[in-house]
């Protein structure tokens, strides 16, 4: 593949977890977010961040998913060696995916710096993300932690936020600042001053470091979860014994935010689009401004109907909002207004895109209806 | 079957027709209104009017349906005789449906008296019902065409309308009226001048006549028509020769209007609810003020959600509206107002109650779409 030029010793790491309960009934338990095309670009959001990442570090990219999902992540990603697909058990948030990860990476190449990037973020402007992987690889070589920060576009309460400090002058890395502080999804009020402020950034967990930085920033905290993921990566056969014994921690909680207080985080400023696709009104924001649909202030709630999947199933007369069409049954639209209507085989979802964030509320409900089996 | 006192000499004729096409999807072509339990009481349109008829007119029901709906007319009527399931070649209008019975019925009995009454409306207060028809029945005997005229609740543009005159003071039919011409759907502002005229009633196209009487005024404007229908009800083998020859015009311009002018016509008050469930709008309206849930000022507007089919298969949080659920799958919604969603497994709606009227427009557009067979 032509494209950008890779970052020698680069590896990157792709956390493959998470319900996406918010976008249920598309996303499953048994099929989550990151196994679906969303964007309707015929890629999956895994196949997605695959694309973004081979370029970088071709042979190199560690994928790390539950047990359940791994054979589908198999299907979805031919290219990915057998020995580079991790299983994990269970869930155990972040820190233990990305420490076995690292651990497996530092057995073969000691020099190694990785990246973690989530299987289920939207990236546009993908020459922009290169740059930033590329400048925090160079940042990372000097012995940080280096995070990733997204540019804030509203006052957001649903993201933890990073506190800009000095730019640093490194080398290969022009834009890269110091951390002052990782700080936890702000109320309304504190959104609103972070963003009025200028010096803060979003945190959308994309950590870039050397692998043996990560291994020993994580030994002062947790020493015996860098014990437990080196014997892993000696010996793959010891996972169902070790891996209960890892402590359920998020990176940013384990590692990021103590080693920001130690002065050892910096922060690569994104210049590349960037969505988590938290609900169906940020999909819904998202393909509107794709389509050019949108106005171009940003306003995700302005344009006319998003379609994913099937758009010749689709008659819809003087709607907007988002159809996802995945049933195969003809979907008619009358008269609509910013509306959600998700259609799958099995459950339907109608929902306003300015109350999408409640589908959480649906699925908690499921288990009360004796339809646990839709989760 | 207990209840009312029958009408000895009075025969029901049911013309089971029309498509509902605003009540697409539940409502096909193939599948008409009359054929669904829209209310959820656990019979058919077509079987509710059954059990409105059978005890005034016990064994002397006779249904009239488009041969396609014939097998299915007779699946849900299991008491209907065959002799009385007539099953027409083409649809040709509701004259030469009704006129076809009443040659049939005036065969078997001279004297008969008739009342024609649509398999696809809602009567509530059948008592009402019944008072009324048995009115019409004593006023028919006079020799007058009778229809049953409904007290216009607001001003409707979409029925047409009955000028009342003087109290014709017959026995047995106290509150009988003549009509002094019927009028053609008004436009909004004369729909308001006819309401608050107090003069006005809608035409539900219910009609009470002898059936020699029918023929003959039939016969005095289409001739030929009465000659075709005897020859029917002489020898059915000749349906398929006859049917094709029959003028295809509706009762009221063929025979209503003209007797009107003639001061033939007498109009029976309607003192039941009655409702020919229009559009979904009509429906919810209808559910609702079932339910107890719509304030008692009859405005269909306000209450809560309204669920045809299966209401274990419906999750809804803060919503009004009104679910069809039909397709077994389960329906979730969240914070919408006033919203029709009708679940079928080959297709889907989503509607404004406001402005449900435009299902028509989806219908129209399923053949240029390529999907006629979903009509």
């Amino acid at each position: 593949m032509s494209g950008p030029t890779q970052l020698p010793g680069f590896w990157a790491i792709v956390p493959a977890g998470g319900a996406g309960t918010r976008l249920w009934p598309l996303s499953r338990k048994g099929s989550p977010k990151f196994l679906h095309d969303l964007t309707g670009s015929g890629r999956t959001l895994l196949q997605q961040t695959w694309d973004r990442l081979t370029p970088l570090a071709p042979d190199r990219v560690v994928v790390v998913t539950g047990r359940v999902h791994a054979p589908e992540v198999a299907r979805q990603l031919p290219g990915l060696p057998a020995a580079y697909l991790l299983a994990e058990p269970s869930p155990r948030d972040s820190m233990p995916a990305i420490a076995w990860a690292a651990a497996v990476i530092a057995a073969r190449d000691p020099e190694a710096v990785i990246g973690s990037f989530a299987a289920d973020h939207v990236i546009s402007a993908v020459e922009g993300f290169h740059a930033a992987v590329g400048e925090a690889v160079a940042l990372a070589r000097t012995g940080r932690l280096v995070t990733l920060g997204i540019t804030p576009t509203y006052a957001a309460t649903g993201f933890g936020y990073i506190r800009e400090g000095m730019p640093l002058g490194v080398e290969g890395a022009p834009s890269g600042r110091a951390v002052v502080e990782f700080v936890e999804k702000p109320d309304a009020e504190r959104a609103a001053a972070y963003l009025a402020s200028g010096e803060f950034r979003w945190n959308a967990g994309m950590f870039v470091v050397r692998a043996s930085v990560l291994l020993e920033l994580l030994e002062q905290w947790h020493p015996t979860m860098v014990e437990g993921v080196r014997a892993l990566a000696a010996d793959p056969e010891r996972l169902d014994e070790v891996w209960p014994t890892l402590t359920k921690i998020a990176i940013d909680h384990a590692v990021a935010e103590p080693a920001a207080a130690a002065g050892r985080v910096a922060v690569v400023p994104a210049t590349f689009g960037w969505d988590d696709i938290g609900d169906f009104d940020s999909l819904a924001g998202l393909l509107a401004s794709d389509d050019g649909d949108a106005s171009d202030d940003g306003d995700a709630s302005v344009g006319g109907l998003s379609i994913v999947g099937e758009s010749g199933d689709v008659l819809a007369l003087d709607s907007t909002g988002l159809v996802v069409a995945r049933s195969g049954r003809l979907v008619a639209l009358i008269g609509v207004e910013d509306l959600v209507v998700v259609d799958t085989p099995d459950a339907l979802l109608v929902v306003p895109r300015a109350r999408a964030q409640e589908v959480k509320g649906i699925v908690d409900r499921l288990a009360d209806l004796g339809r646990e089996h839709l989760r």
